[in-house]
Formats: C-alpha cells, structure tokens, sequence
C-alpha cells in the first residue's frame, strides 16, 4: 500500500465511524446554539466530530496540518506540506431543521495541489469521493465527465445569503439566463451537483476554505472550472466567492460577473 | 372493502406500474421537445403516463372528471362531481437534467372537498399520500404534525421563478427573514418539505391546479394553512400564488405579502 492509500484506507474507515456516531446520536438532543448569526448553528455533534477527527488525523499523521471549521486544527498561513481541510457538517441549518441534507467533508493537500477528497451525504448514504489522477466517484463506482453544457441549457444552483441580496442582481440575471435556480444549503452537495452533472455551476459567496476544498478536487479530477468571481484561482488561506462550472458555462458566468 | 379504499389500493398499483414504466424508459430517449418556453420542457413519457392513468381513471370511473398537464382530461368548470387532479411528472426539468428530484402526482376531490393525495418522489421511492381524516404517511409510515414554528425559527422554500423576480422585493425580503431558502423545482416534493416540517413555507406563484391539488390535502390533514397570496383559500380552477406553511408562519408571511 502507497502512503496515499493508506491514507484513503483510514479516512473510508473513519467517514463510517462518524456515520455510525451521527446516526447513533441522532435521537439525542443536539444541544444547539446560536453562533456569529441566527442561521449559523453549531451543534454538539458538529464539535464532537471534528476533535475526533482532528485527533486521528494528528496520530496518524502527525506531521500533517489541519484547517476545521469549528477551531480543532491549527493556524495555517500557507499552503506549504500536507493540509487537511474538514468540514464535521456542511449544512448545518439543513441537519438541524430537516435531519437530511448535509455532509460530512474532508479534503487532503500536498503543496497546494489536491490530492484526495470526500464529500459523504450521510443519509442518502452516498460517498463522492476523489482521488488525484482517478476521476470522482459515487461509493466507489466512478463518475462520468458531465457534458460541457452552456449556462442557458442548464440549471444552476447557488447559495440562499447570495441570491437574496438585493443589490446583486447580477446573480438573478445569471440564474435567469439559465434553466431554473436550485438551492440546497450546503456547498459540498451543491459542489457535487455540479460534478454529476445534475447543474452546469454552483455560484456562492463567501465560502470558507473546508466549504470549497473537496469540490475543488471535485472540478479539476473531471476537468471542469473552479474560479473566483474575477476569474483568479480559489485560495484556500482565504474566503472565496467561486463559480465551480463547466468550461462553456465559466465562458458565459465570468462574463457576466465582469461586464 | 369501501369506494374510498378500493381507490386507494387501485392508485397505489398503478403508482407502482408507473413506477416500473419510469425506470425501464430511463436510459431510452427522452425526445424531449420545447413547450412554451425554454423551462417547460416537456417528455414523451409525461404524455404517455398521463394518458395511460387517463385511461385507467376512464375504465374504472366513469363517472370522474379528470384535470392533467398534458391535455388527456376533461374541460372542468367547476368542482361539483369527483375530480381526479394529475402530473404524471412534477419537476419535469429535474427530471430531465437531474435524472431526480420529480414526482408523479394524483389529487382526488370530491364535491370540492379533497379525499386523496400521492406525491411519489421516484427515484427515492418515497411514497408521500394523504387520505381524508387519516393524515400523511411516508411508505405507509404517519407523519408527525410539524411543530408550529414562525417563519423567522425556519427554513423556506420557494420556486425560482418567483424568487428571480427583480420586481419581488418582498419575496426575499421574506427569505431573509427566515432562516434560510431552499429551491428544489418541484411544487410536489416542496409541499412534502413543509409537511415533514423541513421548511416552515413554501412560497411559490402561478402554479397550475395539479401542482397544488396534493399539497393541500397535506396541508389540510396536518393543520397546517394553505392560502393564496392575499390570503384567500386556493381554487383550483385557476393558476393560484400560494403559501403552503405553519399557522404561525402563515400569519408573518401574510402580514409581509400585504403590507
């Protein structure tokens, strides 16, 4: 086994440690409180997770540095050595007030440059995950590159705190250019739309880095666009405002950002 | 056996028989061809689902009115008689470029009272149905009355269309009020959303008498409320603007829409 198998081998081990966990704890009261705003819930499990996860990740990996959403990991000033970003659940609000759509994330980079990724919708029971060089997959069985579909011949999906603000219309016009708008609350499965093809972009602002890394992973393994919206690359030490896209849809999207 | 249950048994047969039709076509083409516009797409196997229940509904009620999408029923003038309401796909563009995300639908009133509903998420095989007096079940399992939560203590959703409207301030407005919006483009599967208490409303206009026939039977057997955009009851001889939604809900989103 390569070190990057193994590595993969103990995170598919660990995603179904937390599946049990959430499932288990489910019933549970989820101790919720409010954080920054009112629709940025942390639960209990939310931070239980990720010191889990965190504390592995340091055993196994103890050279290794770690960027989570709920202050486990460490400071991280550059993209220098091995990073895991983690996200315990994406779409919090959704796993509060629906007990569905939400995910738990992971994604794992060497210098920069993605090298695995995990975005597992834990009740639909779906793991999309990738891996540098071998495409993206569904529990296992790969993906195909989505058709290069243009924006108007598609649906879009994008973030609710975006499209509800009045003075970016911009995003409105976009979302009526194309086919329909989707929103799901949660950028690891609205990424994930973007990888099956079930949408021709995701367009969100403010994501932070663990919001954006497996996606990411996501968009380059099938050759596909992920860019800010002035067309630079993501940094992942910062928060970003992205469209993750097909190419003919990262023509027609960045155009209309900037004109 | 009485009428009531002998049509309950027969409508979930035939659910099932569309079922299977459904997946077996999948992988065929879809020959999807432009109705009135770019987002109303609509496929050979709408029409031929609609037709082939048409005819089922014909033979063993022939005393029934039917209302459809495709323009196999009858011309309906009024909700004397026995009316059976039906989209044979609901969320025609998701079923399309998702390949998920539709349901096939079928509403039955009698005198104007509603007796029946079948909201049948496909490829989850979740089967949502209502009967009069006997509240909302998932697969045969009864829903729990949702908790009567105000639009600022929930999730929304709403259709995009709407929610696209330069001219809508007030529809975002009451987005973000509440905790968040969700868009899934289909009046089906979004009423099912507020009757498992997911979203607190669901906000959503023009829509056509069989996308809200269902949804206000569900609404009905929970308590919730279901009323037009300037509080009216909902009829079903038109397009109707509708809130499908919590009572307290109800009460913040009418007080916005008519301010």
């Amino acid at each position: 086994m390569t070190q990057s198998e193994n590595r993969h081998a103990l995170i598919l081990q660990w995603l179904k440690e937390i599946k049990l966990y959430i499932l288990e704890q489910k019933n549970s009261d989820l101790d919720v409180e409010q954080k920054t705003a009112d629709n940025d819930l942390v639960t209990k499990m939310d931070r239980s997770i990720e010191e889990q996860l965190v504390e592995k990740i340091r055993r196994h990996f103890p050279e290794d540095k770690v960027v989570g959403e709920e202050g486990f990991g460490d400071g991280v000033s550059s993209m220098n050595g091995t990073i895991w970003f983690i996200d315990p659940i994406d779409g919090t609000l959704n796993f509060v007030k629906q007990q569905e759509n939400y995910a738990v994330m992971i994604a794992v980079y060497e210098e920069g440059v993605g090298q695995a990724a995990y975005v597992y919708d834990i009740t639909r029971d779906k793991l999309y995950s990738a891996t540098k060089g071998e495409g993206v997959s569904c529990n296992g069985q790969r993906l195909a590159e989505p058709a290069n579909l243009s924006l108007r011949e598609g649906l879009i999906a994008a973030s609710s705190a975006l499209m509800m603000r009045e003075d970016k219309t911009i995003i409105r016009e976009i979302g009526n250019t194309s086919m329909g708008v989707r929103m799901l609350g949660s950028a690891g499965l609205e990424s994930v739309e973007v990888a099956k093809g079930s949408v021709v972009a995701y367009v969100a602002s403010n994501l932070k880095p663990w919001d954006v890394a497996p996606g990411l992973v996501f968009m380059e393994e099938l050759g596909m666009s992920a860019v800010t919206f002035t067309d630079e690359p993501i940094d992942l030490l910062i928060n970003n405002d992205i469209v993750f896209s097909t190419k003919n849809a990262h023509k027609d999207i960045i155009k209309m950002l900037n004109a």
